[in-house]
């Protein structure tokens, strides 16, 4: 089979971790960090389905916005006051999110090797903007799509259509990687090949579908070039 | 404003307790019968919107299907082995699910009110025929109304769309019951009055959007008729 010609990463959860908002969430509510952020994750992903899901694009808001939704949802659920400072502190926080460690030699050991990068996200252009750079991985990302451009949020095709688009290679000539097993399923289903990224060690979704390749890091998308 | 002329209700957690296979759950796998039950519902819901979600419908599966996958991969999340009968026994439950104590009642009155009754539901035809039979509501139900005539689950826009198309009523002239904040959400976006029935004493989605009303129980929906 022809070597693929891109990657394509998502950015939250497999770029960037999510999760490392649960320092301050447990700052701000000892004992309830852990829970908020999962909460708060769990909700951001579910409004992008539900605005996505109910129609043809009319109840599309930008990622931050549901983001913000996202965090007072989980707050109420959890009967936790989210004071007006803690509530920017938080989205603060998840504008710079952490990095994971390899990013950046994954990254340049693929475009050492000539092939095309980027990132196709549910992110907005300003999200996606701030956290490459804080990371500082722009310079090493030749693609940085954010389905803002479609108003649909993934797992829709015309997000996925992004990436073919951009870079003008057919999805089956792309990896698609992303650490989160519902974004690896619908990317294969599109076309794609796909490495999920596994950090959690998680069973992957039942529905008859596997991703071309599983692993525990960026790293192995360099095992689609070997 | 004009009184609603008809009364649609959800099935899953709002007619039929999704939770009662706990004790079920419970009895096979001691101390993770709730996570179990709670796991198994929030999957099998994502996986309607991951099959709807993520194209025109070439990824649909009924609902069946996807409750038994949605029971397997929780069952591996959890770390819990599920033998073939353990699965059946469950998956059994989930058939013969108990019915809230005022379904009866409420059906009762609104039929003697000379309301047009019914079910829209992500159920299948087959599983919506047990459950109603096994509940004794057949007779107080003119419409069983399953997405699978449209191969889109909720809260896809062609889902509510049952509703106007089998009672040949406007949208607006139908008050949609569901116990499930987001199938509420969705339906009011669709242009239903609705009713959300939050027994749990949850936030509603944090959207900007609310239910026409909230109750805590079906007996609510007589408020529309007073």
């Amino acid at each position: 089979m022809e070597k693929p010609r891109a990657v394509l990463f998502d950015a939250y959860g497999t770029l960037f971790d999510v999760y490392s908002v649960a320092l301050t969430a447990e700052q701000l509510f000892p004992g309830q960090g852990s829970a908020l952020s999962v909460l708060w994750r769990d909700k951001q992903i579910e409004y992008t389905r539900l605005v996505t899901g109910s129609g043809d694009g009319e109840h599309y808001r930008p990622f931050w916005e549901l983001t913000r939704a996202g965090l007072r949802y989980a707050c109420k659920r959890l009967g936790l006051e989210l004071s007006p400072t803690a509530q920017e502190r938080l989205m603060n926080e998840y504008r710079h999110l952490s990095a994971f460690p390899e990013d950046r030699e994954v990254l340049q050991a693929l475009k050492a090797a000539g092939v095309t990068t980027g990132i196709l996200s549910n992110g907005d252009p300003d999200m996606l903007g701030v956290a490459v750079r804080s990371a500082g991985l722009d310079g090493l990302l030749d693609h940085v799509l954010s389905v803002d451009a479609v108003r649909k949020y993934k797992t829709h095709p015309a997000a996925y259509g992004l990436g073919p688009a951009a870079t003008g290679l057919a999805a089956k000539q792309i990896v698609f990687v992303s650490s989160n097993s519902w974004d690896a399923l619908a990317a294969t289903w599109y076309g794609y090949r796909t490495l999920w990224v596994n950090r959690a060690g998680l069973p992957f979704e039942e529905l008859g579908t596997q991703p071309t390749r599983s692993g525990s890091s960026l790293r192995d998308v360099l095992a689609f070039f070997d």
